[in-house]
C-alpha cells in the first residue's frame, strides 16, 4: 500500500469532519445552515443586531450584511468588524460553533463597499475581449472580497443579453454564448485561482437574458434548441472551472419558474452537467412562486417545490425557512437525508473556504489589500482596452495642445453614472476620475477646458451655456448615456419617476440629451460623442452627424481616465462591440447570430434580416490592420478532432495598437436550422507601426455541434465556414457514422 | 342486415372508386397529382399554355392560374373560361381524366378576381366579433370561389398575431388564441357549410404569427408551453370542422422548419390531432429547406425531407416534383405506399368536391353568382360591425349638415390602401367606395366637402391646401395609415424601397402623415382620426392630442360606406380591439394574456407589464353600456362539467347600440405559469336605449385548462377568475384525482 492510500488526504480528513458534524446536528440545526439573511432595508429592515441574533439563537447559515445593495453599512474598516463579530458569535456563541458564510455583490470589483477597486462593467470588459484581463479582475476582486471577511461572491454573470433593452444587459458580456463563456469561465478562474478563499456562483441559471418585453424577471419563452444553443453553453464553461455555487434565475421558462424547476435544477444541472456544488435562491426568489409566478400557494409550499426541485439554500429565509424546512421534515413531505445532502454541500463549502479554520480577517491586513495601485491598474487597463471607437471621419484623436475644449453632458463629470449600477452610488463615497477630470488631466497645460453640463440625463439643463462654449471651442466631447440603475431601472429615488429614460422601451437618446448633441453638432465644432451607457443606444442621428463616436461603457471608477487618453490618443482604441447596436427601438431583436429563413416575396422584399447600426464586432483604431491569407490546416475535420486556422494581421498605419483578431464559423447546411454565423475564437494582438504577426486558432470539432430539437448535441458532416474580417474559409466535417 | 348494411353509400362508392383509380396510375401519374403549378411571374414565368401542357403531358394535379397575386388573369369572364379549360384538358385529354383541383389565395374574399366582394381584412372581422357573420363571410367567399372554377380556398387563417410589426397582423383573427380560433372556425363553417363545394384549409400549421423581429417567416422560437397555449388552439378548433386541407408555416420552430417537421405534421397534426385530409406546401415552401433554412442539401433532399415529414403536396412542385418523387421511389429512399397514402388523400379530396362528376362551372351562373347585392351587403355589414372607436372627446359623431368638411390624408381616397393586400391593386379593377366618397353620400345635401390629400403614406404632399382648407373647415376627417402590401410590406413595386413605411421596425406614423395631422389638429377645427391599416399603430401623440380616433383596419371595397356611417352617426360603431396597441415599436411584445413574473426591486420599479395605448378589447360606443352583476351559476367547477355565467347589460344612453360583451379568465394558481388572464368568450348583443339583457356564457372546465411543459394540458384544482368589464368573479376548480 502507498503512502496515497494509507493516510487520509486533507480533504478526506475535512469530508469526514463535515459528516461527524452532520451526525450531530439536530434537525433544526441542520435547516438553518440552509437559510440567510441581510443587513438593510429591502421589504423589511434588518440590523447587524438582527443578524446576531440570528446566528446566535438559530444557527442561521448565511448572511449578507454589506457588499450588495440595500446595506447602510458601507465603510471598510466597518464591514470587516461587522464580518468578524458576525463569524465570532457563530464560533462561539452557537452550540456547534459553525461559521457563518457571507456572499456579497461584487460584480464589477467590490463595489458596494468603499475603498474597493471598481472595475468596468461586463459589457465592457467584454468589449476588452481579454482572457487573461478578466480573470485578473476574478483575482483582485476576489481578493478584495476576502479582505472584508466575506468568502462568496455572486458571479461570474453567464447570462447572454439577447435583448438589448434589458436593464441587466451591462451586469453580461453580451450578446455571443462563446464570449459569455469564455470570459465568464475566465472570471471563475480569476476568483477561484485567487491566493484568498473565495468561492464563485454562475448566474442566473439556466436563462435571463431574453426576457419578454425587455422586462427584468419576465419570462425567457425560448425553444429548447435555443436555450441549449443561446444560454446554456456559458454555464457549461463556468461549471467546467469548478465555481461553487449556482443560483437560477428569477424568471420562468417553458412555464416553470426557475426556482421551482426539477427539470433544470437537477435534471440538467445536477444529473447531466454533473454539478455537486450548491445552489443559492436569488434573493427573495423562493418566495417569487406563490408571489408572483403563483405555481405555489404559500410560502411552505414555495419552500417545498424549490427544495425538491433542487435549490439547497435560501438565501433570504431567515427563521422562517427553518420552521417550513423542520415541518416539511416532520409531517413527511421532504426526506430528511435530502435536507441532509443539502447541508452537507453547505458544510462542505465552508470548510473548502477554510472557515471552520479562521473565519477572521485582520483589519491591518484588510486595509492594505483593498484598492492597491495594482489593484487600481488592473481596472484602468480594463477600461482603456473597452474603449470602443464606433466611427471616427478624421476627427480622433483630438490635438492634446486643442487651445480650447468645451466638455459637456451628463455623464461627462459624473462618477456614480460612470461607475453605473451594482456599486456606491453617492459621489463622496466614490474615488475615481470622471472623464472631465480625465481631460484635464491629459491635454497640454495651455488647453482651456471648459465644463457644461448642458443637459441632465432626461431633463434639460444650461442647454444654452453648452451651446455658447461650442462656438467659442476649438474641440468638443459631449458625454451622453445612462445614469447608474439596476434591475427595472430603479430604483426611483435615484433615477425618478420608472417611465423616464432610462427605461425598458426606449434605446434612444432622450430629448434633453438629443437637444443637447445637435445644437453642439450644429456649432460646426469637431465633436466627440463620447456615450457612457449600460445598454447599445440607438444613436442613429448621431451615427450620420457627429464626426466620432467612442462607446465607454460603464468604464468603472477610473475610468473618465481611460476616456481622455482616448481621446487624446495616449490610448489607442481596441475595443470591439460586444452586442449589436440597433438603429432603433423596433429593430429589434438584432444579433449577429441570426437564424437563416426563407423570403417568400424575395429577400429583396425584405429589410435585411440583420443590419444593425453598427454590428458586433465592430471597433476601429488608430493605426490601420490589414487581414491577409485565412487558411486551415486541413481541408477535413472529423468529429473529436480539432483544426487550425491561421490568418496574418499587419499593423499598416503609423500607430501602435492592439487588434482583437475574432473568428466566426458556422454551416453551410445542417439536419436543423443554425445560426448564420456565430463568434467562436478571438485572439487579442499587439502591433507597433510596420510589424505583422500570425495569429493561429484551434478549432475543436465541437465548437460546430448542432443542436438538436431536444436540446442534444452532436457533430454532422457538412460544410464548414470561418471568416475573419472579409477573409473566408472552408472545411469539410465529417461525423462517425 | 338493413339497407344500410346491405347497400354501398355514395361515400362508400366514392372511395372505392377512389382506390380502383388508384390502382390503375402509375407511379408517374400518381406523383403528379402531388405537384401543382401556377400561371403568372414568380421567380419564373409561367402561362397558362404551359399549365394546359402541364396537366396533358403529365397529369399535374393542382393548378392556380388565378386567383393569387401573381396572375395576371384577373377578370372573371376570363378565369372561368380559363378553369373550364383546364378542367376540359384534365378529363379528356389525361389518360385517366383525373380533374385538376385550382386552389386560390381568397384571403378576404375572392379579391384576386374582378367583380367579386372584397371583405374587410380578418383584423376588422375580429374587431366585429360576430361568429355567425364570419361564418357568412366563409359562405359567400366560398360561394364566388366556386363560381369561378376553384374548389379550394387557402384559408382560414388560423394565425396568432403575436408581434403586431408582422406584414400579415392583418390577415389574423388578432392576438388571442381564443378569439382567433372562434372566428377561424366560423369561417371554416361558411366555407364548408356554403351551398358549392369548396375545401378550406388551415394554416400556416402549427405556428407562424411571432416571427423573431417581426420579420416574415422568420424562426417562432417559443416554448413548448406558448406553442400549445398560445399558438395551437385555434388550429384544432378549426380542424375539429372538418377542415380539408392543412397548410404548414414557412418559419422554423425549434430549429425545424415546419414543412420539414415530422413532429409537428405527423406526431401532433396526424397522431395526435387526427387529421386525416392532405396537408399542401405553402407555395415554394418546400424548397426553403435547402434555399433558406438550409436543413436539406438539394431539391431532391427537400422533397424528402418534406414528404416524410407529411407534406403531401407540392404546390409549386410542377413537373420537377414529379420526376423526384418517382426518383426517390425508385432509389427505394420512399415507399411507394406512402405515396399511394397521399395520392388517395388528393383524390378522395377531389371525389369529395364532386370534380370527377363535374368540374366545370356555366359562366352565366357564375356572373350571376359574383358580387351580389346580398353579398356585398354582408361585407358592408362586417365593415360597420368592425369599426373601433378607441377614442372620442366629445367629437363624434358629426353632425350630418356640418356645414364645410375637410376630408384629408393619403387614405381618404384610396380604394387600393382601403382593401389592403391581397387583393388586386389598380384602382380600375376595384369596385367601391372610398371614405371621401362614403361621407359625400352620408353628409347633407348643403354640406360642402372638401378633399385635399395632405400626404402621402410616407411622403410629404401639398401639406399647406390641406391646412388652409383645415382652417376653414367646421370638421376635418384625417385619414391615416398604411398602405397595400403584403409578407414584408412588399412588393417594391407597389410601396416603394424596402425602408419605407410601412416597414418591420415602425408603427408609429411617418413624418408626413404625422405632420399632416398635427397641423390639422393646431388648426383647432374638430378633427377625427381615421386609422386605415393593417397593424396597430402606435399613435401616442394622437391618442393625446385628437379628438376622435376610429381604427378602421383595412375595411373591405365598401369600407368608406361604414366609416362615413360611422363618423356621421348612422352606424354605432362596436367594434373591439383584436389587438393591444402598443405606446411604441420600443414597448413590445404588448399582449393582455402575458404571463406574470416576478419584480426584484419591487413591482412599483416596473413600468407595467401590460400598459398598451389601448388595451385588447377596447373600443367604445356613441351610446352607454352598464354592466351589472356578473354571477357564477355554482362555486365550484368540475373536470369536464361546465358553470354558467351571467351579467346584465343596459343600454344607459340614448341611441340604439351593439356591444360585444368580452370574458376573460384566469387562474389564480397553477402548476406552471399561466396567462394573467385571457379572452374565454364573447357575444355580441344589441340593445335599444333604456333596453337590457341578461348575457350568459356556458363556460366548459376545459377552457381552465392548464398548458404543461410538455404541451399537454390538464384540468387543475385551484382558483379560477372571471372578468366582463370590471366585474369580477371567482370559482373554485375541482380536478379529479
Amino acid at each position: 500500500m502507498t503512502t496515497h492510500e494509507t493516510q487520509m488526504t486533507q480533504a478526506e480528513k475535512m469530508d469526514e469532519n463535515v459528516e461527524t458534524l452532520l451526525d450531530e446536528m439536530t434537525l433544526r440545526e441542520k435547516a438553518a445552515q440552509l437559510a440567510g439573511t441581510y443587513v438593510g432595508t429591502m421589504d423589511e429592515t434588518r440590523t447587524v443586531d438582527d443578524t446576531k441574533e440570528m446566528i446566535r439563537e438559530h444557527g442561521i447559515g448565511f448572511a449578507t450584511p454589506f457588499g450588495y445593495g440595500a446595506s447602510p453599512h458601507r465603510a471598510s474598516e466597518e464591514v470587516v468588524e461587522i464580518a468578524n463579530n458576525l463569524q465570532r458569535i457563530a464560533r462561539e456563541e452557537t452550540r456547534l460553533g459553525i461559521p457563518v458564510l457571507i456572499p456579497v455583490d461584487a460584480i464589477h470589483g467590490h463595489a458596494y463597499v468603499e475603498d474597493t477597486t471598481v472595475f468596468p462593467h461586463n459589457m465592457a470588459v467584454a468589449a476588452a475581449r481579454d482572457r487573461t484581463l478578466t480573470k485578473q479582475i476574478g483575482t483582485v476582486t476576489a481578493t478584495e472580497v476576502a479582505a472584508t471577511g466575506s468568502s462568496l461572491t455572486y458571479g461570474p454573470t453567464c447570462d447572454v443579453a439577447r435583448d438589448p433593452r434589458w436593464g441587466r444587459a451591462f451586469e453580461t458580456f453580451g450578446e455571443s454564448p462563446y464570449l459569455v463563456g469564455e470570459l465568464a469561465a475566465a472570471k471563475a478562474r480569476g476568483i477561484r485561482g485567487a491566493p484568498v478563499d473565495v468561492a464563485a456562483m454562475a448566474k442566473h441559471f439556466p436563462a435571463y437574458g431574453e426576457p419578454e418585453r425587455g422586462e427584468d424577471a419576465s419570462p425567457v419563452d425560448k425553444s429548447l434548441s435555443s436555450l441549449y444553443r443561446d444560454f446554456l453553453p456559458p454555464f457549461e464553461k463556468v461549471l467546467a472551472e469548478g465555481v461553487e455555487g449556482v443560483m437560477p434565475s428569477y424568471n420562468s421558462i417553458n412555464g416553470e419558474p426557475s426556482h421551482g424547476s426539477q427539470y433544470w435544477l437537477t435534471e440538467v444541472l445536477r444529473d447531466d452537467f454533473g454539478f455537486e456544488g450548491y445552489v443559492a435562491s436569488d434573493w427573495n426568489g423562493i418566495n417569487m412562486l406563490h408571489q408572483n409566478h403563483r405555481v405555489a400557494t404559500s410560502p411552505q409550499d414555495s419552500i417545498y417545490q424549490s427544495f425538491t426541485a433542487g435549490v439547497d439554500v435560501h438565501s433570504l429565509g431567515e427563521v422562517t425557512h427553518v420552521d417550513h424546512v423542520v415541518s416539511l421534515v416532520e409531517s413527511g413531505a421532504v426526506d430528511e437525508a435530502a435536507v441532509n445532502a443539502s447541508v452537507r454541500r453547505v458544510l462542505q463549502l465552508k470548510s473548502d473556504l477554510g472557515l471552520f479554520e479562521d473565519p477572521f480577517v485582520d483589519p491591518d491586513e484588510s486595509a492594505d489589500t483593498l484598492e492597491t495601485d495594482a489593484h487600481r491598474d488592473v481596472a484602468l487597463e480594463a477600461a482603456r482596452k473597452s474603449m470602443t471607437l464606433v466611427k471616427n471621419d478624421d476627427c480622433l484623436p483630438f490635438e492634446s495642445d486643442v487651445d480650447e475644449l468645451l466638455v459637456t453632458g451628463p455623464n461627462a463629470d459624473d462618477l456614480t453614472n460612470q461607475v453605473g449600477g451594482w456599486s456606491l452610488k453617492e459621489a463622496h463615497e466614490l474615488d475615481g476620475t470622471t472623464i472631465k477630470e480625465g481631460i484635464e488631466s491629459v491635454v497640454s497645460a495651455d488647453t482651456a477646458v471648459r465644463f457644461e453640463r448642458g443637459s441632465g440625463i432626461d431633463e434639460p439643463a444650461d442647454l444654452d451655456a453648452a451651446v455658447t462654449a461650442a462656438e467659442d471651442a476649438d474641440a468638443a466631447v459631449v458625454v451622453l448615456g445612462e445614469n447608474w440603475y439596476l434591475h427595472e431601472f430603479g430604483p426611483q429615488d435615484v433615477n425618478g419617476p420608472t417611465e423616464a429614460f432610462p427605461n425598458r422601451s426606449e434605446l434612444t437618446l432622450p430629448d434633453a440629451q438629443r437637444r443637447l448633441l445637435e445644437a453642439v453638432v450644429e456649432t460646426g465644432t469637431p465633436t466627440a460623442l463620447v456615450l457612457v451607457s449600460g445598454r447599445p443606444l440607438a444613436v442613429s442621428w448621431a451615427a450620420e452627424h457627429v464626426d466620432a463616436i467612442v462607446q465607454a461603457y460603464y468604464p468603472g471608477a477610473d475610468g473618465g481616465r481611460a476616456v481622455a487618453e482616448t481621446l487624446f490618443g495616449h490610448n489607442n482604441p481596441s475595443g470591439k462591440l460586444p452586442i449589436s447596436v440597433p438603429r432603433s427601438e423596433g429593430q429589434h431583436p438584432v444579433r449577429h447570430n441570426y437564424l437563416p429563413h426563407p423570403y417568400p416575396i424575395g429577400e429583396d422584399e425584405h429589410l435585411p434580416s440583420y443590419d444593425p447600426l453598427w454590428a458586433f464586432g465592430h471597433g476601429l483604431s488608430y493605426t490601420d490592420f490589414e487581414y491577409r491569407g485565412l487558411s486551415v490546416s486541413a481541408e477535413s475535420l472529423a468529429e473529436d478532432e480539432s483544426i487550425t486556422a491561421t490568418v496574418t494581421l499587419a499593423n499598416t498605419g503609423e500607430r501602435a495598437g492592439d487588434e482583437v483578431v475574432q473568428l466566426f464559423g458556422g454551416r453551410e447546411h445542417a439536419s436543423v436550422v443554425t445560426p448564420v454565423e456565430e463568434l467562436i475564437d478571438f485572439q487579442r494582438v499587439s502591433l507597433d507601426p510596420g510589424q505583422e504577426t500570425t495569429v493561429t486558432f484551434e478549432i475543436a470539432a465541437e465548437t460546430f455541434d448542432v443542436v438538436r430539437p431536444d436540446g442534444s448535441s452532436r457533430f454532422e458532416s457538412g460544410q464548414l465556414s470561418l471568416r475573419c474580417e472579409s477573409l473566408d474559409a472552408s472545411i469539410t466535417a465529417v461525423a462517425d457514422d
